[in-house]
């Protein structure tokens, strides 16, 4: 864990709440425990909790959530239906209005020792509370908040070391409605509460998530700042395609106010379910059964895919009837445009590369760190429909100088988190990945091969002992498989692979002189495929409208982009890193949607 | 300027690319004197140039565009339509493909002095071009890019000190096609270059307003960092309404691709002509006039007022009945959500408040920095449809705490820029508002004036040197003029007011004991009016259920931020920054389409 600077023998009381943040005890080279005999108030969420008979030495309850009230018992036994007729006599999701009364028989446990957790780290600080001070039951469920002061001393849990509070005075307590709230029970996995973003972030592992990317992002700032970028905030509605037929949201106010709340088909909380997500879902199980059945792997975790799979597509058939009875049809036809709010059709940015080379055009050294969008009809872990880039422009640059620059910022990321937040990467190795921290060290102490993508090409075409499922031949885009081969098997290291054949990159990669490739290169990180992708820029005027002629793009989006071109161009170029990408590989989760917030995709937006 | 630090006699080769920053030249405290005798390749755009005879002390030519070959004179005189036919046969806005050959005659002048800024800092390095080196008329018109090697002596132009660079080789010249080159003139005011966002940040102020903004974003992380706040990237897309009846913009894949080109009033490139958009703007003419009129200003301005507004109706005449002539009407009607993206009604976000509370009752301190988006039908100079703001929310903490947080995070950004950027500010002093550095100097200096609503209105009821257009009583929304005349005349100094009748704030403000005023506060800074908005959030459930049924909004779109009150609620409180209203203080400038890279606005999209 990050030490606390200026350790002494007093508690540093948070300078903006009136408590001492955790991090400042815990966090401490002693852990706190130089800081015995002080006075503090501290304030957390209940992580886990253990009930005692008061002067007897064994533990009575273990389990947080077993002390129910008699309602709650009652209403934890409940059939869904019965619980959905409560929920609507006392309103909201079934939570009494007034706190009940949940204190213990007189002759039941009296002395509670909480873990609670403020964020601020990772550990999580003991807490004894006996029931002269507060109704046990109240303070015991996982998911309480609480304020309290005490004395910090030795702890008298049995079997345990450190230090604890001993509380004297309850400052406020928020209970929590024990039937419905979804995180009650210890140890669930990610996937099951991913319906719960707004209470995501009380998971130890999604806390340690988050201050990860915290901590990745200001080291993106402090790199950038300290070689001299300026951070510009690029736009996010735009009326260009950014990297030419993408797949883009458009943002209008054509519908109408009226029309806000007519859902035709809503499902519960305003959740709908449509026929092509669940496609898409299908597609996504199809595939799981395949390789399921290619890998020869347990029957069980087969029958389950199959079960699975066979669930998706009796969804769809009954989708698919609904929808033809359903006479409602889509009446979004020719519509006027000029009408709408900028008068003209307006869209979320897919990359802020154009406008960011602009900036450089100017300021030479700039970067930005914004959300873009793809409208990307996926649900595979890899994908989101809002997602964060980090994005670098540098005028007076060629191919070689961003490769460079790309390379120390990786890097540097590295390099910051293992020195900031070790408490949570040895949380996340323990969880998510036990390679993490090797696979971060790696990156720090070892320098990137680089390699052309024709000599990339010749290597993979030789390989014997492994089967690609593209076929490898000069000319095709280099698919996982094959990046992955390279840093994972025959460099064991990352691997910058560069002058890319002009076909698989975009129109505004600068041509090289061979009239065949471009100068761009793709950095890809082992276990964690391409993290970045960069390129110099085709700063000839000639050269680009030929690219956009060769794509077909509709030349008008771009003039101003051109104009960069005709008036004082000069040589730039840049990369961007895929933030979440990033966190995954920092972090060792697997899934994207653990790596931010509120995350959204095809037929996904909670909250 | 602020001085680069380890300074000695070597100039520092700038790692990323093959050029020398000039801010490590002339931002060093003897401005490059020291660095005299070195070889340095630099790298910028030319901001003004004057050519000689060489070996003549008088200068000869002084505007950088008058020397034109044949064809830009020819181009320059053409009518507007003929240009336009140029324009067809040549492609792109004008430019010739093929780079004329401006060189003088032979008995022309033959030296250049450039004025080369790279846009890391104000100054610009003094760079002399002989024509042995390079066709002086090639690099001599603004705008122009170049990359040249050469040796830093005292300068040799007539009358001037410092060092300049003498060129010796030339690598790169990136021309201006000079009749199409909207910055060609110098002194341009910003108005007149405003349809150019993408060579918007060419202009010195633009540039420096970019630096400000810069280095205000890297304040704000650093603060908030070194107080233990973690930054949360909240999402823009949402299906929450965190205000409250706001106009938000809708996100949608409805539009099907085939429509996207299908622009019925398309002008020029793909700017269309709205008459709501017009409308707006005779609102804004009519007011100017009015404001003109009451204050008896000078007759010529009135004129052209009343002219413009003459102007404006006529158009507004003209679209009208193309309108009712146009048989395409607006065909969205109906809409079935289910079947976008989504799979229902998605927007983009108008506050990342409520989000970030979810995230502040897990990691108790947090923080967000990210753009927000209003579809607010306003043309003012006030106004933008997507804006940053920076937001905070804090556990544990009631009013006061965040009052101070606030105040303290003003403070701490005034304090930065004065340290970081006093070229910048000495310049926006210059050009803007000579009352710039004062005003920032006198934010840190002094302690904020804290008084309640109630008292602010018994003050302005007592006030009887001015009279106010909105009538004060108690429980009006205080207006701009009772606000700054607080700041401005009585305190004379920032001042917060607190504690809002509960009609005049959002839903989730708390609610005070008195049940008539809520825990909210504004900070009014003189000459800027209000840059922040707190609050202490309604923590209680029955309370919030309460307020969300007092303004009548949809209920099912709280659930899960109800959630958060159901399960181990805090005490919390939070405050907002609008990051442009900060950068408009802190440069000065009046318009806040000049605070943010790519402005968007009510029928303004450009980019």
């Amino acid at each position: 864990m990050e030490t606390v600077s200026g350790e002494n023998s007093h508690v540093g009381f948070s300078k903006y709440s009136k408590r001492v943040v955790l991090r400042t005890i815990l966090g401490r080279g002693d852990r706190g425990v130089r800081l015995i005999g002080q006075r503090v108030v501290i304030g957390g969420w209940v992580k886990s909790s253990k009930e005692q008979q008061k002067n007897l030495p064994e533990e009575v309850v273990v389990s947080p959530t077993v002390n129910l009230g008699f309602s709650e018992v009652m209403q934890s036994r409940m059939s869904p239906c019965f619980r959905n007729i409560i929920r609507l006599l006392i309103g909201g999701n079934g939570h009494p209005r007034e706190k009940p009364d949940f204190s213990p028989a007189k002759n039941l446990p009296v002395v509670a020792y909480l873990l609670v957790n403020d964020g601020s780290c990772v550990s999580s600080l003991k807490v004894m509370v006996d029931s002269s001070v507060a109704p046990i039951s109240q303070v015991t469920p996982t998911g309480t908040s609480i304020l309290a002061e005490g004395v910090l001393r030795k702890t008298s849990m049995p079997g345990k070391s450190g230090i604890e509070l001993k509380v004297e005075k309850i400052l406020h307590i928020g209970t929590v409605g024990l039937v419905e709230y979804p995180l009650a029970k210890s140890g669930l996995p990610l996937e099951s509460i991913r319906s719960y973003p707004h209470l995501h972030p009380r998971k130890t592992m999604v806390a340690s998530v988050a201050r990860i990317r915290n901590a990745l992002a200001y080291a993106t700032h402090t790199f950038f700042q300290s070689h001299g970028f300026l951070y510009v905030n690029t736009p996010v509605i735009t009326s260009t395609d950014s990297e030419g037929c993408s797949e883009m949201f458009q943002v209008t106010t054509l519908f109408s106010k009226a029309e806000k709340r007519d859902d035709p088909n809503p499902v519960g909380d305003g959740r709908a379910v449509n026929l092509e997500v669940v496609k898409a879902a299908i597609k996504e199980k199809s595939a799981k059964v395949q390789e399921l059945e290619r890998t020869d792997s347990n029957k069980e975790a087969l029958a389950a895919a199959l079960k699975d799979l066979d669930k998706a597509n009796k969804l769809a058939i009954q989708l698919e009837a609904q929808e033809k009875l359903n006479a409602r049809t889509l009446k979004v036809e020719k519509v006027d445009f000029s009408k709408d709010f900028f008068s003209h059709q307006a869209y979320l940015t897919v990359s802020s590369q154009l406008h960011l080379e602009s900036y450089a055009s100017a300021l030479s050294s700039v970067y930005t760190f914004g959300p873009i969008f793809r409208a990307d009809k996926s649900q595979s872990s890899r994908h989101l429909a809002e997602l964060w880039l980090v994005e670098l422009e540098l005028a007076f640059a060629e191919l070689e100088d961003v490769m460079n620059c790309a390379e120390d910022y990786l890097k540097f990321l590295c390099q910051w988190i293992l020195e900031q937040r070790p408490d949570d990467l040895k949380l996340a190795s323990k969880h998510m990945d036990k390679t993490t921290i090797d696979r971060l060290q790696s990156v720090v102490s070892t320098s990137f091969e680089r390699i052309t993508y024709t000599q990339a090409v010749e290597l993979l075409m030789k390989v014997t002992d492994k089967t690609f499922k593209t076929e490898i031949k000069w000319g095709i885009k280099l698919a996982e498989e094959h990046e992955s081969y390279l840093a994972d098997e025959v460099y064991k290291r990352p691997v910058i692979v560069y002058n890319y054949p002009k076909e698989v990159k975009p129109f505004y990669v600068r041509l090289n002189d061979d009239g065949k490739t471009v100068s761009a290169f793709d950095i890809v990180i082992p276990k964690a495929g391409t993290l970045i992708r960069g390129s110099q820029r085709e700063e000839r005027l000639d050269m680009i409208n030929q690219r956009i002629l060769e794509f077909g793009l509709a030349r008008e989006q771009y003039e101003w982009y051109l104009d960069i071109r005709r008036h004082g161009s000069v040589k730039h170029s840049g990369f961007s890193l895929g933030f979440e990408h990033m966190v995954m590989f920092a972090t060792g989760i697997d899934n994207i949607t653990d790596a931010i917030p509120f995350p959204r995709s095809f037929g996904r937006l909670t909250c």
